[in-house]
């Protein structure tokens, strides 16, 4: 393959997220053939100290402090936006309109309707456009979708995920500021739901079509906490727990969790799905394996295989080590990067794009519609 | 301790309850020293063949075609009743009028209002009374309880139970007669709900006290079957698979699912408990095994806790094998008549009782109910 | 089927074995058709209030205090030898010559030179005969045979198995005595070389043939012990631990290892066969679960199947309940009883005969034998 | 932390080895404050269209296709030796009259001779030196090493290991050449001692101290290859299996295995240990994982806690991301880098160092001098 072509990116944020995707951006010319190579060009926030920091760990070029200067440059090609939820929706406009690429972190938004907004502005200004749901990418769940494309399962009858946390039992978690703004309803928007179950929402739509009608659960269990900025202990606004009955449009069940508060698990994402003539899970804390059970093998000795994922001619895989080696959670980001790269300006953009992610936020709105009114929400 | 009392047992059926039953009658007193002892006396169906058949293999000592003649018998002390849903109440009411000791399948009824007559029937005549739930007695999760008591886990957040199966995927698995009248809504009342979510729902209120809500949604994937009395197809009346989200009055957010289309799981009975300071988790397909997690574990080397329950000051398992040597899902039913005999009589009767399984039964109502609403039922 | 023929037997030894053997005799009819029938005839040991004792609790009809009497008895078709190792010979060649059925406890006796004169005693009497190695007939280690047996693994490669315990570990524990003449030399023969390695060889040979040859190492980690009958200090003369290297004579090379200082595992019996085609494991403490590796899966979703060994077509099971629903330890006696009651009398008894174990006896004492020269000893 | 000193490397190969290193040099200034940062100067070898692919892909400023040529140049500060054991002694020994750090690939050498003289080289020429045993440095290892030395285990009575693979089982895999030098004698010196009872070898001296004896056997399961050089059948002389017992100085028993011919295992290393107090195991399939059994938990909930080591106070997890997350193989040289640079110039210099490597090559000599004479070896 001939050279790639520069991609000059410009980051908002350093954070966990700035520095996971820096790190994919670092890697992924290492292992993937690709037509573009991402140039670390600029990082920009608004705390001079750390974005100087951060750009001098990673070797990005540059730094600004203002996000609205760093659309203006000519030498940035695509922004990415790593910062509160809060603050995606006019970064993501203000970049369309200024012509820039755009690899949003997820959830979209704070709502359907600011979802909208942007989904209408990449459109209208033709930029390419990317959500971070990282997870699609293990190779585990892309094989879970290659199988079910396949028609593996046949008819599916149900699908179960869970995002299980345990980091804010404690009574002593602040809300808002650099680590905690998730539990700030202002900067957030919402709790588990935008933050976690939206990771199992796109998945589950990503591997299973449409959802079509929920009804939902939440809780906050700790009902005020001091805000990290004023010290002033505040009510909490977000949902510190959510779950969720679903009609997918084809016809199967489904069950959805999520909580901060399931003491003994770190991010234990799990998904399950039941077809006729198969199932599988998986869950991320043994990412790098998928658990199927094929009904079709001889009887005496049917089970749950349980595939260490991780041999050439599985997913991405043979981009790395060899058989029998493990990648890991950063891995999911090079991936991501992978095809967005390969498939841009192409008929079938890699997704999940501004489009598929609004999808998600439908599915998030309707939870928390449904939990206020006690009654079924259709998507 | 003194040999003893002979408890002449006159049983109900000959299914697969019966057999698993009757097996504890055999093994209970090798195992456990207990007050009585029970006798095979006699063994009742309608079907004179079968029943003989099933006499002589166990060692009844007797056979009757007709219950009625049975509970007319001074020699029968206690009735077991083995047979489908819709016959325990007339059954269990008339055993208390005759002031048998009763031991009832599960579940107890077809709906609340025939369960709510039969406690008071109990209650009127005084008899000793249980429904047999029989997971309560797994050693797993009798010493899930024990944690649970002693208050190891402290403030409960969240619970989550399934019962996962697939033997009924086929649309050539019949409806009505000998081994499938499960299906039939006239014998069972209904499908997944009160054969399997029951069992959910009664260790659930066991280990986590009372259910105060509930949102429902079944569904039934295969709509007709052909009947085995009749050999024609007829509309399918029961749930295939249930779910439900439901608040406890401890505060605890939970989810339940039960279904006999989950390709892969035969008899997938499951439940995990998450409290502020520790988890706990169990499955019937490794049923002699407990999962717990204890946050007050040294940071470096926390983890989840394979528990084999297999050591002599685990619950029950003193009296079986030597350490590491499994029991099986039969030991669940002997601990249930040695529970029963050890506490017959006494101010605390080893549960569930008919009250008990009327609690369970409310639940179960208020599932099919929400499910035909849309709405959340209270309890 | 008719009804069964009455089998009398006479059981000598109370301990652990005589309440496993004789729950097998209560219950094997009950889920087996049988030709023959065990009686509980007679119980028999020194101890008068003790076997009295056993006897009343499991049913026996009568007791003996002196096994020659026992031996004398007309009403006694077959005797069950469940006492210490030493005393296996003396007994069973005094049952054969008395004409009786013998089944004896494993190992078959305290060396090879006691096996063969054993062996010929019950060849010359042409009485039937059994050692209770009973792990062969764990359904899910049944299910290994049947794989082998019909060539699915192809050329085996390599055979491992351990038997770990950890309840010696303590410099507390006696020997000798009730509990724990299996410490002692003089009563058990060996160590853990004949208490648990017997056990793993019994099954290697039945599974993958002939052991050719081994090297071996042994070693006593607590040096002294306070012996049960004399309360004084001495030294021991058991192998605390033991493990070997073997080839087999089919090519197959093998490790093996045992102790009773494996902290954290109870009974770990653990076996794996590598073949070219497939491969498969198996371990005691779930040992309702057969682990199966199958090359000729599509490649892409390939990995070790977790058999949940309780369908119907899997060995034994369909005698049991319904899927999804396990067996125990317990019931590896049960299938021991049945096998050998079915094949009684045929041209192909159910093994493992005196024969077989003679073999495994072999085995046993060549790795004593090659733990003190250090070199490799043929079989 | 100041700026980091830029470390000049000068890289020897570019096969998978190649690939793992240089993905360390380039992440781990990322991740880990270090004193110095490697700079990817020169990649060197024979074929010059492929290096210079490879020192495209990763960003080496120059090539070479002699290694001489590499070792005079000024601007190389250290050299890493990724070539076939063959080669390492002659390079070593140059590079260190040379001056230059020294990381080599494991094994040291071909064989014990060759390597006392690379130790006596790098300590005559006192440069730093590093052999890549880089499971050391999986976290889950290291906190195996740390719960060691704390004494959690107290005295440890059993070591056990494996390497399983199965690349090799069909006859048409050749020897010699790129990808199968493993496989050619002249190239690696041995078989799968070299290549992966090294690395258990490393690995347990690491944590449970010296060898002192060893028992054991070895195969040649193919005798014949196809040689990719020059393509003809020759005899293949490497062992393809290789199991050996040993007695380590501290009076503990181990049993080792490792082979290319375990069907279903591609990369399966394991160890277990087993201490008075506690015992802990650990496989590369499953990497990020710590099995730990503390017999001082309460007995009623004592089990094998399953440690997803992903926090941020278990080793190197700080620098990663968040509790949960887990990290893969690669990561095991990025710390292997970390903590050489970090103790560089120390009186603890990261090891293993060659001298470190050269106890775990006398044992690679013991095991097969045993297999030839069947007879014990002393260390």
């Amino acid at each position: 393959m001939s050279d790639p072509k520069p991609l000059n990116i410009g980051m908002i944020g350093y954070g966990f997220m700035g520095r996971a995707h820096t790190n994919a951006y670092c890697k992924v010319n290492h292992f993937f053939d690709l037509p573009y190579k991402p140039v670390l060009k600029a990082a920009c926030a608004r705390n001079e100290e750390k974005i100087k920091e951060f750009a001098n760990n990673w070797g990005y070029e540059s730094t600004e402090t203002d996000w609205r200067k760093l659309l203006e440059r000519d030498d940035i090609d695509a922004v990415d936006i790593c910062v509160p939820n809060n603050l995606h929706h006019e970064i993501a406009i203000a970049a369309a309109e200024a012509g820039k690429w755009i690899m949003c972190e997820k959830p979209l938004a704070m709502n359907v309707a600011e979802g909208e907004e942007m989904c209408a502005a990449v459109e209208k200004a033709g930029v390419p456009n990317l959500v971070w749901y990282n997870y699609r990418r293990c190779p585990a769940v892309t094989l879970a979708k290659q199988l079910i494309d396949e028609g593996r399962l046949g008819r599916v009858f149900h699908y179960r995920s869970q995002f299980l946390q345990d980091w804010t039992i404690s009574e002593e978690v602040p809300q808002g500021g650099a680590g905690t703004w998730r539990l700030d309803v202002e900067a957030a928007g919402s709790g588990v739901t935008g933050d976690l179950l939206a990771h199992c929402i796109d998945t589950a739509i990503w591997l299973n079509g449409p959802i079509a009608s929920v009804t939902a659960m939440t809780e906050t269990f700790v009902k005020e906490r001091v805000h990290a900025e004023t010290g002033e202990k505040t009510p909490v606004g977000i949902d510190d727990a959510a779950a969720f009955l679903a009609r997918f449009a084809n016809g199967s069940l489904a069950i959805f969790e999520s909580t901060r508060y399931a003491r003994g698990h770190k991010a234990l994402y799990t998904l399950e799905v039941n077809g006729e003539k198969a199932s599988l899970s998986w869950d991320l804390h043994d990412l790098h394996r998928l658990q199927y059970f094929d009904h079709g093998d001889d009887s005496v000795v049917r089970g749950w295989r349980n595939i260490h994922v991780s041999d050439g001619d599985q997913p991405y895989m043979g981009n790395w080590w060899v058989p029998g080696l493990q990648i890991g959670y950063e891995h999911s980001f090079v991936h991501t990067v992978a095809d967005f790269l390969t498939h841009v300006g192409t008929d079938s953009p890699a997704g999940p794009t501004f489009q598929d992610a609004l999808e998600t936020q439908k599915v998030c709105d309707a939870i928390l519609a449904s939990a206020k009114s006690g009654s079924w929400s259709n998507i």
